[in-house]
């Protein structure tokens, strides 16, 4: 199914970019759990738009507004409902793409699927502005894995040309995260800014990529075969839009390793056993070891551009040209990595959820 | 749900390495397809043990022997269900890994999930065996979407240090993949079985890459957010054991491109809309273009291997070397390959079956 | 999952009774169906209280919200979300049931089950109320059958000791039903209504039975074993609160019949083959013959009823007596005839939705 | 899907009567639990054919064959499979029913549904032989429970126009069910197979209604809504062939009662709360009370009759005569005995495994 999820937890995800309102309802969430409002609206506040000189103008206030499931500030039970109202919504903008398929957008593929009737407001459900109510969501499961002692944050390590370190992957820094700009140096941040801010001048967009961490899991979660902890994360990762490759651990450079070298030894510390290197990124058989988990996705460069690109007339089924001046960031890794963790919190929690059962204990 | 899979079919996969049978149940197959058995077992057979100088050298028949749901070569409308008998087990090989995990291996997480009560012998549920029954519903799937049009091959295109050419994105050449050895050159064949050769001959293992083109595919299939082409395919492609990263088109590059680069311009050729480029691997929004969809996974080196490793005794709570002295693939890399193609025939049929109600038709 | 419904769609229902809003999602809906929202409206407008002296004296609007899925008057591919506001709450009539939980209700059940922190008001999430949200998606669905010639009506069978005439279960007399009152005769309504006044005046409630039927539906509908169209009705029409029987055709008379009176001859009629009686309700092996589809279900007595009850206090743990004042129908029986119309309406559109596949078509 | 079943289990059901063989697999079951064959094979003795004067000649061993899942007597967290051999098929009494329809049968919405390639031998997927598999399942489930201190029993309260007693709804007496055929006292027993006696003699067959009790249930298992307890067995409940009937306490009596009669008052008895009278048959709002959960099924006459039968010919679209001269049951009713207890058991074992998260640990 198209915008629904989940095992344990049903979140389903609605709205479009410039209709009445976007919102996600979040079914199967134990009753008695505390929500803190103003914590939640400080996370969906990190991925809003028109914080900083690199991102789209579009300014929206992304005010939550929650319809059920909360009575006096805990879960009660019910399916938690919520919504953000779209304010700043500028349609016309968008006429001309009903005829003429913007180059890397979903514009001809939602009209080739849905035969003309689809939102082309705003890219409609497709927009990025979807992730917003997934955000909501995953707000909510960053608050309540926090007190189990989960802990979730993710830094972009590349922008284009420019790369950054990752993070240890033994004990990742979590905490040197900057607040501004989400990588581990002032100097990454610095040279990334720089690389997005050319994109800009130039009427370009760039892509990167993000690299999340997941501390504090309990070894022993996640299912064999297509429940694995991969699965499930990458199931939601690639919800997002823009995300092109999903990878665990050493990723794409496990093709390089030899098994002498990429497998990680067992050693025991401090009495519980773990692994002297973590180069599965703390998966081994689709389930966790006990080690932090890590993986990383690469975001494509924002396909809207100001650069004359070449389109066909849906109508005419003639040649164009089409230049697109909406209000586009010119990079959308910066506001992605709050959706990675979102994402990365939906995707831990359902599993938590159900990881109660592995064992019989009658 | 750990080893169920998909929304319109519904592929149960069931059995470990050394018990008496593994097998597979496939619901919700329309009735009257044709089932062609040898042309069945031929494609189980590229999977197969046994088969060169680098594999296992464990022979298994894999012999097929379906149980239900064909009547005279058609499918009759009921639950497919076939098992391939275990009959060249050697389990006292796995005596000693219940108490010394193998590093890389699931034995240590199967341990905790399932507190001592996992089978051991072969690596249980947990074994790559268990992409055999992966391959008898991939391998039904590939007859059925063959009839349709749609055609599916993969290749090698890195082991270890060496990389080869990918598809041509707009016409991939499936028809030039060698058979006994799945490239496209046979200068790339024998510099991938070269590095496989050097690993077996150091007690090690080796790492790859394998690039994956579905042809044929009817643009408008697939759905937006969690239901998207990259979403259905990674969840599958993520069973496979020893996958650890997943990407399209451009993959991982994507990160290193500007959008003017990266978007590929729309164009009329024959009368039908298709992209100049495919740098987005036939997939937009998370539905397809009508283009050739591409994809890349990467293996990791197969973690049993004979050189000595660090591990710890799990009752005696002490380090400990271990020795993997079984029979096992130096890279698994070769016979994933048809394994890869069998994941995406299933998620691809299953998208078919599903691909009928994007527009009313009242 | 609790709340929750669909194979081919996705039904999501949330609120509570004294909550912000209730609503849904509904997602999976083909794109360019055509929506009638005054029709919609005065399907919710047959379901909503206030609307006759037998029923409650809360008076809600009921005013429908659509918040996305909709352009233009069509569905656009996108899910639909909805809400109704909830506008004339008085939550401080149920402070008492946080203590004393009313005979027959989920007041006890969903305090032990979420520990207190449900919500109290209204009745929270198990409210009949609930069935606003369910009627949307019903009066949606009801809607988009219609054009396809599929059409569903219900009517009362018995209230209390009196019974009335079944459809004929050849041609259903849907264009009898009564609009005041769901019943095929004024005399039907008549007794019925004596019964329920009477209830009323006694300062207690009445049950009673709901026929339904399906007509227009083609034969080849629905699954074996658990797919079954019984199943997949009786499904929705047991997350209606106060539902506690459905049964088909002869339903639980079916007891107490020989093979010879029940089973249904074939015969031919204007070159289709029928049955020349109908006892089965349309349904043989789960699957539609092409005849009227015909169910029942029974509704226990609200149990919402002023005359005095035992009850217990939940923190003295003493016995206790319970009178509950609020606005209470004295009988549900009318107000869930279009509700069940409504479960009957989404049950059978989801099946429309998937039923495209059963025989192949390559 | 048709044939799979499970929110927290995943149950697939697979085979046709005349097939190789029929089975089951069985995902989601933790690791550790005993499996005790011999007393499996003993609950499916209950259902196997040719036990009685009143059944089916059809003899079969029902022998089971276990494939996985099971190591050392204890399930091992990988899904279990186990399959029976068909071995007393004999097809050619079918060749006629691919022409005849026989009424009251699937035959006819087989061959709609399915184009002519179903399965006719036997009733392929639609026979009654298909209740075996899910008599594995519940057999196993059936043990669990019985560990956890739940138990279930089912007896018969109806053969044509004879009645027997319900259970006691506060304490059902499980253990006075009669072995050799399942009612409360010999004299209901008598008059029930007399009563089949003469149906067989007259070449006809007869309907009846099974009553089940669930003792030992907690409080506070189900979901609201479309996870309540009721929608949960009747949806596993219909998918056993020849019901048409599901209700849950009083029952389609329900419709007679007043509110100050059906309601259930509470009490205190020992210390916990508890119910004076269980009309609600121990479920208020979906959810269990703690009380015996009591639900009633009634089964259709066993369509197959050696009476003469009007049919139509498919082929030539005349009108026919059918006799049905297999080996069929003249009353299925005992047989479905232990078959409701099995679907009982996997329905609640299903809801066990879910049972954790209704109020928050943290």
């Amino acid at each position: 199914m198209s915008s629904t999820y989940g095992d344990n937890l049903k979140l389903s995800i609605f709205g479009q970019s410039h209709g009445k309102a976007i919102g996600m309802t979040l079914d199967g969430i134990p009753a008695g759990l505390p929500v803190d409002l103003v914590q939640l609206q400080r996370f969906l506040d990190r991925r809003a738009p028109g914080r900083s000189a690199h991102s789209t103008s579009r300014r929206e206030a992304d005010k939550l507004d929650f319809l059920s499931g909360i009575v006096d500030g805990f879960t009660c039970g019910a399916p938690l409902a919520a919504i953000i109202e779209n304010t700043n919504a500028n349609s016309s903008d968008y006429d001309a793409f009903r005829d003429l398929p913007r180059p890397g957008h979903a514009d001809f593929t939602a009209h080739v699927k849905y035969g003309g009737y689809q939102d082309v407001a705003g890219g409609g459900h497709f927009s990025g502005r979807l992730t917003a109510p997934l955000c909501i969501a995953g707000g909510l499961c960053l608050q309540w894995l926090d007190k189990m002692g989960i802990h979730i944050g993710a830094h972009i390590i590349q922008i284009g040309d420019k790369k950054a370190c990752r993070f240890n992957s033994i004990q990742p820094e979590l905490d040197k995260v900057g607040l501004i700009f989400p990588t581990l140096t002032a100097e990454e941040a610095e040279l990334f800014q720089e690389n997005i801010e050319n994109a800009r001048l130039e009427g370009d967009s760039i892509g990167g990529r993000i690299e999340c961490a997941i501390v504090g899991l309990p070894a022993g979660l996640g299912e064999p075969m297509f429940g694995g902890v991969e699965t499930r994360l990458a199931q939601l990762l690639y919800g997002i839009p823009a995300v092109k490759n999903v990878g665990f651990g050493l990723s794409e450079s496990f093709a390089a390793y030899h098994g002498s070298e990429s497998n990680d030894p067992f050693t025991i510390i401090d009495g519980t056993i773990q692994t002297v290197t973590n180069h599965c990124g703390g998966i081994l058989g689709g389930i966790t070891t006990g080690m932090p988990v890590l993986f990383d996705v690469t975001v494509k460069p924002t396909p809207s551009i100001p650069k004359p690109q070449q389109t066909v007339s849906l109508t005419q089924m003639e040649q164009r040209t089409v230049t697109v001046q909406g209000r586009h960031d010119p990079c959308i890794v910066p506001r992605a990595v709050p959706v990675v963790e979102a994402a990365a919190a939906v995707a831990i929690y359902d599993m938590i959820l159900g990881h109660t059962q592995s064992v019989a204990r009658i």
